[in-house]
């Protein structure tokens, strides 16, 4: 998706050669015009697909999520990673492994808002490992339902995530792939 | 908003007396239809205010956020509870109380995303003690910005927070104000 990758070419910025940080309209300040344009994106790739609902993490997935269901018209669901006192007892819950707070932790989503007959669309902002889609792979699986497919908006491809999705038979559609960093300059795929 | 209360009525859970549970369309899985009916509403109420930016806080306030900015065209920004390590240095920062887990948590906001200039809406999924909205009027005046108007999906009005808006000289429009609840039922104003 060209707009976008000219988005985190103009706008991006890059750490340690290894990290790159999308605050200014993807983490921290949100951009709901480039959002859009990247819902109708993810509509078009998954065109083929039933989807009956979205399925995305807090926190960063959430905005994304919300913007693009709205192409699909269908409701969104979030895993919840800080789960209040009031959640429902009744949860699918898997572990997550943060590599930058190198350190495990939960994700949860209520038993009411995944169904054996959901065909489960699963969107987050970033891939690179893939632990966080992991999980939320792991969560539909154990409601039973389907997963249509996994929409990722910005990919790292030499973190091992994309073969840890296709390996399973899933549908993968990233709007930007990087393929390296080169002297705190992203290079795409 | 008599299709947000009818909601509430239809699919809200009253734990003890005392807390509304809105997993079902608000919290967890989220009804993006009826947020699209918010957003507008909120432009409504909004229509004579100059809107620059929408501020608010995660979790729960960024999709309401997000849907409602586009019938601003503005960009939110949301307050970090969980700032990482990538986090810019220079940030607007506030101390929050929360009621329910009974400690103190800090927000922060980049520098970078509120400027003097900007005209701030405040938008934010629940309104009780107003801490949480202090913090966020808090951060905006930091930046030596305008507040444009705090916009609540849900009050309980008889919890503080309303007064301490309104004795600030800032415009507060709650789509639904809960006046009390009895025998575990919403009784609204």
């Amino acid at each position: 998706m060209e707009l976008l990758k000219n988005r985190i070419l103009k706008d991006g910025e890059i750490i340690e050669n290894r990290i790159l940080k999308v605050d200014s309209f993807l983490n921290h300040q949100l951009d709901v015009n480039l959002f859009n344009e990247i819902g109708k994106e993810f509509k078009r790739r998954f065109e083929d697909q039933e989807v009956t609902k979205i399925l995305t993490i807090e926190t960063s997935g959430i905005a994304i999520a919300c913007i693009a269901a709205q192409y699909f018209n269908v409701p969104v669901v979030f895993a919840k990673k800080h789960a209040g006192g009031n959640m429902d007892k009744d949860v699918y819950e898997s572990r997550v492994y943060s590599f930058t707070k190198k350190s495990e932790y939960k994700i949860k989503v209520s038993e009411k808002y995944i169904k054996a007959e959901d065909k489960i669309l699963i969107i987050d902002d970033f891939l690179a490992s893939g632990s966080a889609i992991s999980g939320l792979i792991d969560i539909v699986e154990k409601a039973n339902a389907v997963i249509s497919g996994v929409g990722i908006v910005i990919e790292k491809s030499f973190q091992g995530g994309r073969e840890l999705i296709l390996n399973k038979g899933i549908k993968l559609e990233s709007l930007a792939v990087i393929s390296k960093f080169d002297q705190n300059t992203v290079i795409f795929k």
